[in-house]
């Protein structure tokens, strides 16, 4: 299904456990594919920043991709249709949301005033009408919806079926969940911040990679002044994940969430944070200072983070993360 | 078109203009109608708080008002209709809106939680789902958008032809454009803070008194920790107001619009307004003291916002604004 959309792209496939076995990749695609062996190899001693056996690992991708547009799927997530029947092109709504301003500092009523058909209603200051970069943009599920595992477990037969035809920009200052079954960011932009933790193998939570980092690419695109897209596209999610499972992976989240959020809601980055790298280090100095009491677990994740960086930017010298003009952009 | 949905309800008309033209009520409806002179003799000297010839003249209706939910609607407004074709029920999904809470707090990318077949995503804080008392609901238009005379002019084709089937709340610390062309609120909640200001006849400024009553009542939402939620109900706008009209109106507006949202994204307001009264008062001696240097209508409209404040609670005496249980709520 995805092979007239995907094609003309270039894959990286980030494969989660055993190396030794081997993925089969259908022929015509131009992809690079990593295993464990892969990681351990290029980033030596820093890999213990790349999570195993968790969906968390593909976040090496993001540090190894030399492309400025990322698109991350999940494997159970399809090819969905619009109202009128058609397929989605998911890329290419992502590309757009991207590629067009977002509105993080005041709330425009008929969503996403770049789309056609659209524009700011009465009352929205003119000064504010040439908008910010947009870093991210979050595209949404069809049948399955995300659902932790609680909710799973109550309400095993929702399903979503409602398909809110909107693209908004989530204002400054709001914290969202991020999804990463579904999700396009500017790499040059924001990629540093894109890093799905610890989790999996050997940690005490999984299923808040995707979470994780949401929360502190919002926070440092509400410092630096960029967008963070919601809406279209969907895709067509086939299969919940086992809620029993979930709860084990989730139960720790669940509560250590209701510290995490007044924690970032509370962060602020000082004036001379003005690069991604600088951010993302200064929001780990906090980790370790306010969260490293709620659990042991933070001091390893702020130790983590700091590794991530460290190894994002060996791997991309000389600024590679910051915006260019270089060729290597959303090219075919 | 409107009789089978407002016949269950109590009508408030205020009349404009001219008080000696009669205003022709089709039969069938529970109403009162204020005129200028009604206004006057009701209001005495504090009459003056409330504009002429200016759409704005409409707040009287939610002063003089007994019920617990005020709806509010233009009069170029008709009956919309939902991509199936049925006819929106406008005031029932308000009502809606209204009874279920909002989420302020966190953004949820599902929309509203609250209604069938949706609910909070993965990594949406459980100490938060309770959400908190909806006070606004600010409904949309499908065909003429709500643009200012500007756009007006710049696309005068536009129509609005996009149904997004959604509800959200507007985040904690987010302005918002609210248009009064489809509105509705818990009276007895904020009721205080919907003052459409002073606009039209001999005022500089017109097509800001919805807007003016969004800002005070967004702050004081935010402060007092209510929920304001915008999407459905759609409305049919049926014609665009004449754009050389609008910039005479507006042009004022547009500029100072430009210090009025900072004004507004910076107001704090102090622990012990604790009610609304208490809240806009205080928000009035800011506009005073601060945009007073902007223009000298802004010392104005801070005296009429005192005004207000006091014939609304010469009204509706002993906290009437406060909740109550009494049978007058949104009975029929």
């Amino acid at each position: 299904m995805w092979r007239p959309f995907f094609q003309p792209y270039h894959l990286i496939i980030v494969q989660d456990g055993d190396p030794s076995k081997a993925i089969k990749v259908p022929e015509g695609f131009d992809y690079e594919l990593y295993n464990r062996n892969d990681i351990n190899r290029i980033l030596g001693p820093k890999a213990s920043c790349i999570s195993f056996k968790d969906s968390a690992c593909r976040c090496f991708g993001y540090m190894i991709s030399k492309k400025k547009y990322i698109y991350t799927i999940d494997d159970d997530c399809f090819v969905a249709k619009d109202p009128s029947g058609k397929d989605i092109n998911a890329l290419e709504q992502h590309i757009k949301n991207l590629l067009s301003p977002s509105t993080p500092f005041f709330f425009n009523t008929l969503y996403d005033p770049y789309r056609a058909g659209a524009d700011f209603v009465r009352g929205y200051p003119f000064s504010l009408r040439e908008g910010v970069p947009t870093a991210v943009s979050h595209g949404l599920w069809l049948n399955i919806p995300d659902y932790d595992a609680p909710t799973q477990l109550v309400k095993p037969r929702e399903r979503n079926t409602r398909y809110v035809d909107a693209v908004m920009t989530i204002p400054k200052g709001t914290l969202f969940p991020m999804c990463g079954m579904n999700l396009a960011f500017d790499r040059e932009l924001i990629g540093p911040a894109m890093y799905f933790g610890l989790m999996g193998d050997g940690q005490p939570i999984g299923r808040y990679d995707d979470m994780w980092a949401g929360w502190c690419t919002k926070v440092i695109c509400d410092h630096l002044g960029w967008g963070v897209k919601t809406g279209l596209p969907y895709i067509w999610h086939s299969k919940a994940s086992n809620p029993f499972v979930n709860l084990r992976k989730e139960y720790k989240g669940i509560y250590w969430q209701e510290e995490l959020i007044p924690f970032f809601q509370s962060v602020t980055l000082p004036k001379d944070c003005t690069s991604v790298q600088k951010c993302y280090t200064e929001i780990a100095k906090q980790v370790k200072a306010k969260l490293g009491k709620v659990d042991d677990y933070f001091n390893k994740l702020a130790d983590a983070m700091v590794t991530w960086i460290e190894a994002w930017d060996e791997l991309n010298p000389s600024g590679a993360s910051k915006s260019s003009d270089l060729p290597n952009g959303a090219s075919k």
